[in-house]
């Protein structure tokens, strides 16, 4: 006899058992029912991708986990590889099908993504993501669109306390012009980024750090007058109009920058006509999204009674979507669910028992086996008229035991017959929630179910 | 610049457009409602298990795709890999929760799966089952109901002209017995396996077949004798009553396969019990379901206007399930769609059609970019109402290019406005399958489409 195996599952990846299945399933509809609402369509691309197409065959900080068969050369250039998010299977598709893709191209995408680093609250090695993305339309009509997704979403899942952060990259680059970092603007806005984290205190210590050594290419080692301006632009956020405080601020000094003030009135004026609460949206000038490759509004959105947990709906819009596969420039914007996160964040709210009913809604009992037959014709009966039932197939002959079975799989109701039913032509209909017991005739069983479902 | 990278997706892999995904996912969602009217939870698990847990440490034809980060070592035992069914995933979940689970463990599960192998008529390196199982029930009930969701799956499809093949690994091992062949059981049934693809005399020419060599140990060199007994027992698949026919067949022969007898005559009943038209349901001795793991009730769907395309739903049970992590017996039974054969079936029975209509409902076109308020303004109530709806975000001014747009994304109504209308307080709706446009006031445009739609 063979030696046993450990049944273990990865570590950093999770299974989902029916108990947390059920309103995982039943989330995700939702979400999927309002990114349809507003017209956007399903798209499906495969886990594995090739190494080249994920990382552009440039060196990469992710820890990409990498695909082949026993024997192949492992670290291959044309190894394949998994996919970490689903923007760069999105942008492979634009740049693959491009010119047969009905534009703009609006798309939806829920997958597992995979990331082989230490995991943190609510992520894995292994995770889901419900992207949303609309391609070829660099109007700020699009961006609007997104957030006033987000809202709906978060809406129709009964999260109402929410503020979605929005900026603009063309804020922070012009931000970067003025203070003359426009050289170190990633690593730049990186630091911005932290402000929530570490606040103001912290972001001047590191915007002064200077280099350890000649390859620090981080430390950005800025001047007391350079600090000032951050300082100054920063708590803009906090002014009654912080967008007309920007403009002022960058008065004639920065054409980018004016340009994303501009872009910025444009997508809260929309978002408003698009009935998104103006005071669930707000301008934060930190908000940058540390990926280096948006290029237009970027947003956030903070659950005011989860701050810790992180933004679960963020994107923004990144323009060079394609830059990796074609020499075109191709708009894009779009937001991303950690649909893990989402899920922890609701389980915390409190707002996940709403998700979690049973979906079985019958259990017809096996009281004497020798009805069977009898058995089997009402469960036939009540699934032909669209009732979820089973029919017990356990091994247990108690009454009791079968109520314990359907109390756990949160059946509401339990049909019963035994030899006095036969005899009658009646069944008993438990319901297992008031625990009230109803004699119903043979004829009348489906119609009184439908009834009191 | 950096090079430029090919968009391509990996060989034997398959992107879902979203004209492709839309009837996808329709079908998909049918299947999971019927496999919810069962009475079936939902299971997930990731695409990623260790190679132990997928190879229970044994030897394997099977092409299994290793996966692991740069620099690790690729061929070790712990290295992870991708799952090649779902249903070893299945035995790990009920090995490692088996206590938690409540019993029957009823479980669907949609996903991808993965195999290095050439691809062959629908399947490919990466395709999706959505398999169906019942574990912890030995009653032939439970084969039963898995045939019956089989028969409800493909009526939901409007796949009509099925048969449902049934057979017992039982009543093969009796064959065996009788023939003095079980110490090559496998080999054996086989063998049996392809009488549908090489015929009566194919397969007499195999089993008669002797070892090329001392290592072939698939040659099952039978004799005169055995081979007629075979053909006895395979003829007696076209006989009235088959299941009597075999019965005399066995005699007292074999106590085996008289049991698979006793459980084919109850599987049958049961299924006739549970509405499975009879004549949908065929014995058929030479099914044998290739994979060993097989030890009871097998089922395999034919669909009898596409013969050559095999079956598309298929199982049986296997009461070894966890067998490679425990020594307990935990008895299972259950089927697999092959979802991307199914959907070719689909496509060459004409019916992927009726699943084919587009999601979104209304195109608010964008006629006059100075009324973008009211545009959005009624995108917002269509969409607050249920009404699946996009607002034209495209560069293209004209209405005939947003007409085009529509068409193309299979849109039915549009909903125009240009001064004119914005003065009379009108929209123009324009339904275009019909091609009629009708005049609706302001405050009537959403009843009126939530009535024509």
């Amino acid at each position: 006899m063979s030696e046993l195996v450990k049944p273990e599952i990865p570590g950093g990846f999770k299974d989902y058992l029916p108990k947390e299945q059920i309103p995982r399933i039943k989330i995700l509809r939702i979400i999927e029912e309002v990114y349809q609402l507003f017209g956007f369509l399903p798209l499906d691309t495969p886990e594995v991708e090739k190494w080249s197409v994920l990382t552009g065959n440039q060196p990469t900080d992710m820890r990409i986990y990498r695909v082949g068969l026993s024997g192949e050369a492992m670290d291959a250039k044309e190894s394949l590889a998994l996919r970490f998010d689903l923007t760069v299977p999105l942008a492979r598709v634009v740049a693959a099908y491009g010119k047969d893709l009905v534009k703009p191209f609006k798309r939806y995408q829920l997958g597992r993504v995979f990331r082989g680093e230490s995991s943190q609250r609510g992520r894995f090695n292994g995770f889901y993501q419900f992207d949303i993305d609309i391609v070829y339309s660099s109007s700020m009509l699009a961006d609007a669109e997104i957030i006033a997704i987000i809202w709906t979403t978060l809406q129709a899942l009964e999260i109402h306390n929410i503020l979605i952060r929005v900026n603009n990259r063309k804020i922070l680059n012009g931000l970067a012009e003025v203070v003359g970092i426009n050289h170190k603007a990633t690593a730049f806005f990186q630091v911005l980024d932290k402000l929530e984290s570490i606040g103001i205190d912290g972001v001047i210590t590191e915007l002064a750090r200077k280099p350890d050594n000649e390859f620090d290419e981080t430390a950005l080692a800025l001047n007391h007058d350079q600090i000032s301006q951050v300082e100054e632009f920063l708590v803009l956020s906090g002014s009654s109009e912080p967008l007309i405080a920007v403009e002022k601020f960058f008065n004639t000094r920065t054409a980018v920058g004016t340009e994303g003030v501009v872009e910025m009135y444009q997508v809260v004026r929309l978002t408003n006509e698009l009935n998104v609460p103006q005071e669930k949206i707000k301008v934060d000038l930190s908000v940058a999204r540390g990926l280096s490759y948006y290029t237009g509004p970027v947003f956030e959105t903070t659950l005011l009674d989860l701050p810790d947990i992180g933004s679960i709906f963020s994107g923004g819009r990144f323009d060079g979507l394609v830059g990796r596969f074609s020499r075109t420039s191709v708009p894009a914007t779009g937001a991303s669910i950690g649909v893990d996160r989402l899920f922890e964040a609701l389980r915390e709210l409190g707002l996940l028992s709403k998700f979690a009913s049973g979906i079985t809604k019958v259990l017809v009992s096996v009281f004497d086996p020798k009805y069977t037959t009898e058995y089997l014709r009402t469960t036939t009966e009540l699934r032909e008229s669209g009732i979820e039932t089973e029919i017990y197939l356990g091994n247990e002959r108690s009454l009791k035991a079968q109520i314990a079975y359907a109390l756990k799989q949160d059946i509401p109701f339990l049909v019963i017959a035994g030899p006095d039913e036969f005899q009658n032509k009646v069944w008993q209909v438990k319901n297992l929630r008031t625990r009230q017991q109803v004699t119903v005739p043979w004829s009348d069983v489906v119609d009184y179910i439908k009834q009191v479902l």
